[in-house]
């Protein structure tokens, strides 16, 4: 078929009949298929329950190091968490503090404590008049809702296929002051599944911030989540960069293992300089007397080492390969050659990003809704729920079947197609 | 023996000579003994060990109504966990939220969050000239330390047998719109474990602050920590106290497993009003995606309700007491009618308070010290680490042995003796 912009005022009238009959098809199904969840399906958890059998009530609860893990003590985690975390990360051991189960709320936190009490004696953001963030889009919802609350003001980046325009991060964090932060997920980025070259992980690390407090938030939630075996992307590691180029203190890094192991009940963790971790123990320090080291024994001990987490992380590939070839395997097929629409491809990560042709993303959304397929709100990737071209939607694979995504995604495209039609039908 | 301020000078003078042989003998025994930390005997987590057999690769891992606590979301607990840390603090389920493993960041955060965003649409904190906290002394020494993180100015006020002394509570909070809120452990106060009386909880309950973001902020620690069977402390239930009184969303309550499984590896959760666990839900949907469910899911198979826990108290209560005792018998026979020492018989808790003579409790602690004996630091009991009496010194006796612990009190006695007498003769 050519494309939809080539085609004749009748041609469409005639293509919109047409979908039209399908859309009320597909509605007359009474589908309830749901891509919006960013979430293990629950064959990943299944293939997890061993993490169960690791503790008994025989189990020697002792760290390697001799550390009681059932009492209170040792703020910044287990020496086998922090190495197992730090290897995630490629990191020193002694860079990471092992926390809870959730790597969003240390970035919470980070966030918080910088608007209390500043970042190694730097004035608190909440006395200041202005505070500002990078925020490359599209890009992760719970990231911008953080800023959000903060009433930290974010300033958008567009994301190139290479990581965020750097050009435009360079020219904000080297000349205003009040650009305290960036967002970044940079390997299978959410929602596109882009990894960042090596050049822009070295721009990144020679930054020349003009705050003093100026921070990376490096949200590496995706560092061994690939899907192939033959075909992995791989990220300099940013903390020796920034080191290399001077700036050692530039960057927080965070992870966890919520993808890994179970969604609720991982460990998480933050990579930093020395500087920093000393600042950040400070507060830590007051807010617990330790984080469930239990749960990190746990985990250090189910997976021994880096290989025994890229060993069982290829388990969850075969799970979710099929469900995103499922998904491209009809975009392609529907939508390729007829110019109304864009998707990524990526090798690694939970998403798929999609964007429709300008001022279409809220209609194909709505109509997805009507034929009984939900998708994340569009909007949800940029901040303030608010895409300037209303144009990407995220396309989340990894909850339902592959078959239920296919299903899913014949109704998607057949949306797309019928909501395109009818724009360029207006225009 | 007569009380040391009756004697004359020369019989203190031979008292002073006596003692520093004996204390000089104790100095050449090496002794190494630590009366100083607050947390579980190895014995009460063996004990605790068959929680780690409650979960296996086979378990079912939903909850009663069907959530799969492996994965993301419900964000404030499973209801099995609601049930039971409500039954603890004898609340309604719907009024608590299910956190983390430390009740102590659930009020770092409390406090947090107040100074970013307010409470209840207030204004933040951070935005007023002057935050006040009144804090009921001897204390918590962790209470203290956020409210002195976050700049609030800390008013004390005496302990009393029966609770805080109410007429200043009143006085303040009814008068100073500043004061926004009170550090409470209403049970087994730490460290002098006083249980506040129904009096007490009642005028807490009918407190008229004037500001209306005032809230007392209720410890309930130990709820269950009792040390006998046959004589145990009841306190009024404080939620439906201040609801019966009109203010009904004037009380953040908290609790925690932390003193019941495993220090570091438990559940905790906080008691509110409806209108307050809505107002804190708005921030926390930002903070986490849901706290570690597993956990909960295995603490409340682990008791199965009260019962089980309450069953399970008795355990710890039995390790436990014998070492209170041996602390209060040694105290008893050495120091009493001697007028240089008071201290309190607590029926549950963790803590022994001491109040030497005025002026000599960094003495005593420098002293033990000196013998071998670590004590927690004179004026770590009150704001600022400061006590104007310089008199009060917590003793934890639940960790060492009881031979330990009687061992580490008869230094201690004899280094309350000495001090008292070098005191007396310098007067």
């Amino acid at each position: 078929m050519k494309p939809y912009r080539e085609m004749s005022k009748e041609e469409l009238t005639q293509q919109k009949e047409e979908l039209t009959k399908q859309f009320e098809n597909a509605k007359g199904m009474g589908l309830k298929l749901d891509m919006s969840r960013g979430k293990p399906t629950p064959a990943q958890l299944d293939m997890t329950m061993g993490l169960m059998d690791v503790l008994n009530s025989d189990s020697d609860m002792m760290t390697m190091d001799g550390v009681d893990t059932r009492n209170y003590g040792l703020m910044d985690g287990i020496i086998e968490a922090k190495h197992l975390l730090a290897d995630v990360m490629s990191v020193p051991a002694e860079n990471v503090i092992v926390y809870g189960n959730s790597s969003l709320s240390i970035m919470y936190d980070t966030i918080s404590r910088s608007v209390t009490h500043g970042v190694m004696g730097s004035t608190p953001w909440c006395k200041l008049d202005q505070v500002k963030f990078l925020c490359p889009v599209p890009g992760y919802d719970r990231h911008f809702a953080i800023t959000q609350h903060f009433g930290i003001e974010m300033i958008l980046i567009p994301m190139t296929p290479n990581g965020p325009d750097m050009d435009l991060v360079e020219k904000y964090v080297n000349e205003d002051p009040a650009v305290k932060g960036i967002w970044c997920v940079p390997k299978y980025s959410n929602p596109q599944g882009i990894s960042y070259s090596d050049e822009t992980v070295r721009r990144f690390a020679a930054l020349k911030p003009a705050a003093e407090d100026f921070r990376i938030y490096w949200d590496n939630a995706y560092a061994i989540h690939h899907l192939y075996e033959d075909k992995q992307d791989q990220i300099l590691e940013i903390l020796s960069e920034c080191e290399k180029a001077g700036n050692p203190d530039m960057v927080y890094e965070f992870c966890s293992t919520s993808k890994i192991t179970f969604s609720g009940s991982g460990i998480a963790a933050m990579a930093s300089s020395q500087a920093n971790l000393a600042d950040i123990k400070k507060t830590l320090t007051l807010q617990t007397i330790g984080y469930d080291k239990v749960n990190q024994l746990r985990h250090a001990r189910y997976f021994k080492n880096l290989e025994g987490m890229m060993a069982h992380m290829k388990k969850h590939a075969d799970i979710l390969r099929p469900k995103f070839e499922a998904v491209l395997s009809v975009l392609d097929r529907e939508l390729g050659g007829l110019g109304i629409g864009e998707w990524t491809r990526p090798l690694g990560g939970y998403f798929i990003s999609f964007d429709a042709m300008e001022g279409c993303a809220k209609a194909i959304v709505e109509k997805c809704k009507e034929a009984g397929v939900v998708l994340t709100g569009a909007g949800a990737t940029f901040p303030y729920g608010k895409d300037p071209k209303d144009s990407n939607i995220r396309i989340a694979p990894t909850f339902p079947t592959s078959e239920e995504m296919a299903a899913a995604t014949d109704v998607f495209v057949l949306c797309v197609k019928l909501v395109s039609v009818e724009k360029l039908l207006q225009a």
